[in-house]
């Protein structure tokens, strides 16, 4: 297939690259395209035309989209980017080199500059920098016929038109309606008559991922977008949500394992490791603080060697655990199932299940300690650590997100290594702290 | 909020319920409802009629709503659950006991009765589970202006009319057309000459996680799914796809922690513990190979007694290098980002990233190890082994995950348990073996 699209690109078959396009879905056909070179991408552009190629170059990979820019004559770059949708061109120019940057932005017409330059000043994950200024609207006091004639001239270039924004002459937000009223209403009806008038919307400024909340809350296929004078900038449709929503699970899961959100699976060997060795010399630091732990221990250890051997059990457990109860309670936060008020109670349920997980797992791996060493001190000791070690994870896998999201920061950064510290450290004190106590004092020897 | 609401409901003041409903989104009045007993919310129903409360009921959590149908008269019932979108109803009548199903299909229609049964008989993660059947459809030969009329007719009961599937007198799927065609296209043209005849769909028993993947690919607002003749039997919508994409990560998520997905933040204390206990013992199990590792080195730990404080932190930096290889690379399986095939690159990449970050951290380790201890054959040694078990880690997080998928199993499914097992007990093992070896060889006493 691939090598095909590359013979007929290098060849000039116009009238098989637009059955190409034809055939396929632009997602496929954009697949395809990302195996070839910037400059046979920009090649295929050229042959049929910007306005063929549009919808298969958007979903082509950013980075392949990037360098394909710069191979394209001025002429067709500019058409190009002049027909993007604004959000997916400013998210372009935002990522291009200085020199890129001023050569696009000047061959375009002012308006099109001004809403490029304004979009690219939205932080990076508010609703600002997620939304269109492609969207479909209408006023109050048009007719449903004259509306949908509106509609009909206004598609071609909008994002969606199945929810249209109605708004005043200041374009402030004053109603909604779904393509569907209109096509149910009666031709003659003002807009004003059917439109919803409680309009739920957010704020451009808005955090993305609150945005995404409330979307799947309601179920909603658009978004409306204001700013503080509650004037319509933009929409958030549904499938940047699905976006958000894959980079909202990927960015949690990689806080809880520490690693860098910019890790991707594509990310070079090099890059790779400067991005991990942060987080192991961070991990590395908590670790320092277990060992100087067991080293004060020494002595004990030195006459009783068994315990070397059963201390990585009490810690590794509780580590288990103490991950356990940390990611019910970072999800529970993320999907919006608890909020920081009222969390007494996740904080007492999350301990109470470490204890009597702690006094199950324990007294079973006192029993098998018993098998192996015939030593019921030793078994106690086993049992009380471990149910002790399961409550400070319990406690700390709840405690640690549910503090970081008091703070306002992310429940999930930097938690696992808190809750880590707190097990591993947990584990060595009390088993070999109890150790001490009741095995010198109480038996000679082991 | 909810007392006013609990007293027009015991009031039975129907209007103020009407405006209750009228003013919020469904969605939000449904979160009020949800603070009422089954009773309560029965009572709502009963005083608005089926009809209005419909679409706040659908938004009621599913528990509740379940409860509700018991308290519910047999007229009101009925017209409820015929009322209810066919995905949802099938749902609910799933999760009824043996008694309230049998007395909620006998009040059915025939046909609403067979659609329910045929709808709960999918696997719970099939497309079929997930579809409903209240799609939108014409007939090629049909005109745009009567496509319109027909479209008015079929709105009200429909999921969605914004996608318009075409399909033959067999039901076969032949097209698909936007609303969006529709408004743009001259009245007096046959749909079939404005549809889209390359339809993009899903089979009925296809996996709803590849469903998700390819709905997100496509940006689609709904796909159609179709049984083994390609007669089209449903539709999946986005909103679902938000549901299911929500799932698919709480899932990821839960299994790399060693959590049954079965477990919420709202979970019961003993059925929290009966839920986490099994998957700590599967730890304990792994604990266990690695303190026998341990016991195995008896001796040498008796001498140096400062492997014992050192030890732990080979073993912890590995667990967390190979967390991090892991939650990559369950990642990017899930995101589809790569396959089975070609993952040799990926195992290369991972092993590499462990070696160089070892060869990094491990040096770093020996440098403290040294300002501690003053000897340079105890930080060669932890130079050697860190490095070495960040390998392991690097080699294991990739490995594990891949081979559960060329298993067909899902990668994160018990892979932290495999991976933690590689370095704790590879972390030992390198670290006590090369101590054995070299301190006792070289060195008298430490």
């Amino acid at each position: 297939m691939v090598e095909k699209l590359r013979e007929a690109i290098h060849s000039g078959a116009r009238q098989e690259l637009l059955e190409f396009i034809e055939e396929l879905h632009p997602a496929d056909a954009a697949e395809q395209l990302a195996s070839l070179s910037p400059r046979e991408v920009a090649g295929f552009i050229e042959l049929i035309g910007p306005s063929e190629a549009l919808f298969t170059f958007e979903f082509v990979p950013f980075e392949l989209q990037k360098e394909t820019l710069k191979e394209l004559p001025r002429a067709i770059l500019k058409q190009l980017i002049s027909l993007m949708s604004p959000d997916d061109r400013a998210d372009l120019v935002e990522e291009l080199d200085e020199e890129s940057r001023e050569r696009l932005l000047a061959l375009l017409m002012k308006a099109e500059r001004q809403n490029i330059l304004k979009l690219i000043t939205y932080p990076d994950d508010s609703a600002g920098a997620y939304m269109t200024t492609d969207y479909a609207f209408l006023h109050p006091e048009v007719a449903i016929r004259e509306a949908l004639n509106q509609l009909r001239l206004q598609a071609p270039r909008k994002e969606t038109i199945y929810y249209v924004y109605v708004v005043d002459h200041s374009r402030r937000l004053t109603g909604i309606v779904s393509l569907e009223d209109l096509i149910m209403g009666r031709p003659d009806q003002p807009v004003a008559e059917i439109m919803h008038t409680n309009v739920i919307s957010v704020r451009v400024d808005d955090d993305i991922e609150q945005v995404a909340k409330e979307m799947t809350h309601y179920d909603f296929l658009a978004m409306p977008v204001v700013d503080p004078d509650q004037r319509l900038v933009g929409i958030i449709t549904y499938d940047d949500i699905f976006d958000v929503m894959n980079e909202e699970a990927t960015e949690d899961m990689y806080l809880l394992a520490n690693l860098d959100t910019d890790e991707k699976i594509t990310t070079s060997l090099p890059q790779s490791v400067k991005l991990r060795v942060p987080w192991l010399l961070v991990n590395l630091c908590t670790a320092l603080v277990a060992s100087y732990t067991v080293s004060q221990f020494s002595e004990t250890i030195s006459r009783y060697v068994v315990l070397a051997s059963l201390m990585p059990i009490v810690a590794g457990l509780g580590g288990n655990a103490g991950t356990q109860s940390l990611t019910v309670v970072v999800r529970a936060l993320a999907l919006g199932e608890i909020d920081i008020r009222g969390n007494s109670r996740v904080l007492l349920k999350q301990t109470g299940v470490g204890l009597f997980s702690g006094l199950i797992c324990g007294l079973i791996m006192g029993g098998i300690a018993y098998a192996w060493y015939a030593n019921i001190w030793l078994s106690l000791i086993l049992w009380m650590a471990m149910t002790a070690n399961l409550i400070v994870a319990g406690l700390f896998g709840a405690m640690v997100p549910i503090t970081l999201r008091r703070l306002n920061l992310d429940p999930a950064l930097g938690s696992s290594v808190f809750v880590t510290m707190a097990t591993d450290t947990g584990g060595f004190l009390v088993f070999l702290g109890l150790s001490s106590l009741l095995l010198r004092n109480i038996l000679g020897t082991l």
